[in-house]
């Protein structure tokens, strides 16, 4: 499968060649950043910290679409909302990893899917998007009597609590339970708090060190807990989990799809 | 609901009694000792270190099944087939702890489930079932790039590694991938073990103080981890899941069960 | 050693009973409660749900603590501070559980402490003692670029948050790095929080199911975690960890001793 | 401080470079392969993927040591034993993270300790040389009553176990107690192994995906369980404890050094 990274100079683009580089059943077909950035001409693969790839960097999205069988896209929404039209327009793969999309750019995504396989979730980790799916099942299963808390570590340098993928756990949990987090989510305990509610959904929040990332769900009983977590080591997952998007799309009809159904769960 | 203790006076006994007498939904019926049990004629309510539940011990089972809903029982093999039979006759629920049956035990309990409803499992604690439950989707789900990893802890008194209960799980990850335990099984690692092998499931054992239980099978792959753990406070909780397989079997047709059944997995 | 339980009809009164039955090394001598109470007269070993233990329920402390080398205390300041008084005029060990006790008590104790040996501590299990002590010098040997985080996590009925444990872990941290805890603790994230200032100490508070009490210490550095954990399985820890004092002290002189002291530490 | 990196060219050598890039108080003055090295000549700061710093890999480390004030070296240990008598030469610092050295070589490396000031540890991470120094107090600290299980777990292609650290924290734990390891040492369990032996000293090991170095110590009483552990995210972090090392001993005079000096432990 011949992929295109774009937005092949920023910290995940790279992240996505040497993805791409290493992957079996793919190779880097082109590598786009926008016009007057200095990446253009340059190789991609010794952008990426690689030995040279032979293919350079150009700011022409259309002819390289038009030679690739997808593209990854870990940009901003103006950027992704254009690949989504010519990814529509080449009838290629196109795996979204970018964050922030409005509901008038999920529009745009959703009717260029017509034509396009796109392929986007907020998390392109396996292992979170697996965990959401086994939360919102273990929810389902358990009843009340089962407390239902969520904690989360991040590095030093992050600036939101909880994590959007803690929010993202706690939104499968309460699907599970066919409630809305809004009406059952508690982020803070501080002093005297009473008793917890039954049905609440509690956010712990950690910050320090470099961690990237780590979530567990704890579901509590009378004398059990079933913990689910995850712990991301390394943030080229994500990149390695748009390879394997894009790689089950290939051989699929147009259509949205998320992570889950990559997954198949 | 009226149940039945059977073994009312060994450690598990007690137990059962006690969470039939704090559960909804259920009364105690009768508490039944083996002939000769300094316990016949004692109160279960007071045996169980409760207030009198006026249910005097007798060894006279025929008498109390047929005045009975259902009996929990986790006595030993032979006692157990000899229930069945006693279970079958009276058309009630039979929930069954027991561990060690043979495969000539579980055919007779087989042929007792034509007018019984059994329910058993090695391990009646509701989280442990749901936790082998999600492990054989997780390694269903999950390509061989993860490793599959068990680690157990238990009070110092165990006298065998892995845990039982370690192996279910063990062959509930087997299950998913679709291969034989014994196949690909590695319980200790010493010295110069070289590399692992693709496909193997580890098991790591800690033994120490008192702890009841703990399990956590991991999933290790590039750059992320999920881990599935379950963490027992306290064996009141194999009681308590006895109690609710028998509520949950109340109303089904006569069969043989499982907890996985009990948990709608 | 021969030691007397007060308050012996409560929770932590059998619960005590039953640690200085089973630990060696001492005996009971008395079971006291309050006058009126209808545990006056029975046997305290039944009170406690075992055996007979041969010991009468009274309520007269005076006359036991003639004939006892020690007490175990987990009442209420009042009381507290009378039994200091009785202890000290009988030359005994005195080992104070007992929690909310004002600056005024505490002077109270102080004074009772030149005739009697007392140990006193906001949690009596060893392990959490010993923790704190762990925490001080790693918050002190650690510079700041490493951030200090306390997880706790405890029932669903507690009704404060933080734990007084996680304070008291978070003091000693504080104590370590030379600061006071209350210009640099951070008890809620949630929403935009901006990137961790550096020096802060923060808490995030887990609640569910049964949970006896879990803590954890985390250094984050930068590609390292040091995490320094207490689990508590049972609340009989509390009751051992008296006992253990008692016997600690028992060869002492008089003075107001913490468990700190008790480890060594 | 300037200091010389040597075997620029492998993998530890070029976070070495990267770590001294970055650290305050400190510049690369050289960088030095083996004769016939394809890295001689190229800029240090390319080869370790940064901007280029103008330091030029040679293969003369007298000249180099001369300019220098220190030197770190996770070599092997031939060169560094060689590298040790340039450096006791020249009166400067050498930190070395190199392993396998063998009674021989140590007592080289003591010899050149009189006029250099040579730091050595097993596992260059200040984590870890923490958590070794508190294990061996905590040991001390708990009676027998407390068992202690060491668990770890690392990469899919490590070939050894329990790993050098995990044996590390074992050796640590058994001078607390003031026994000899192999006498106590539990690495493997399986099948009936009867019930832990009082004094054992366990081992676990998981292997599996890509793993860092994670390991815990439990001291598992009745009722609590204390964790002390360590999580290493990032390789780079042994390359950061190599330049703190170099730092601290830059002002003290000659002699063999470990980690646990330079913590003050």
């Amino acid at each position: 499968m011949r992929l295109v990274v774009v937005g092949a100079d920023g910290r995940m683009g790279k992240m996505l060649i040497r993805a791409v580089a290493e992957a079996e059943g793919c190779t880097l077909s082109a590598a786009i950043e926008r016009e007057g950035s200095d990446a253009i001409g340059h190789d991609a693969g010794t952008l990426a910290g690689l030995h040279p790839l032979g293919v350079p960097v150009t700011d022409d999205p259309l002819t390289a679409f038009a030679a690739s069988d997808g593209v990854l896209d870990f940009t901003v929404p103006a950027a992704t909302v254009m690949f989504s039209e010519l990814a529509a327009q080449a009838r290629i793969v196109h795996v979204v990893g970018t964050t922030g999309l409005s509901e008038d750019d999920l529009a745009k995504l959703r009717a260029a899917a017509y034509h396009a396989r796109i392929v986007r979730s907020g998390n392109m980790s396996l292992g979170v998007n697996l965990l959401a799916a086994l939360v919102k099942r273990v929810a389902a299963a358990l009843g009340p009597e089962f407390d239902i808390e969520i904690a989360e570590m991040h590095h030093r340098m992050k600036v939101d609590a909880p994590s959007g993928t803690a929010l993202l756990l706690g939104e499968a949990a309460a699907a599970g339970r066919g409630v809305d987090l809004a009406d059952v989510r508690v982020s803070t305990r501080d002093g005297h708090t009473g008793a917890r509610k039954p049905g609440d959904i509690g956010f712990a929040t950690l910050r320090g060190g470099s961690v990237v990332g780590d979530h567990s769900v704890i579901f509590a009983g009378a004398g059990e807990r079933i913990t689910l977590s995850h712990h991301a080591e390394d943030r080229s997952l994500f990149a390695a989990g748009a390879v394997k998007a894009a790689l089950w799309a290939h051989p699929k009809p147009p259509g949205l799809y998320s992570m889950t159904d990559v997954l198949g769960l």
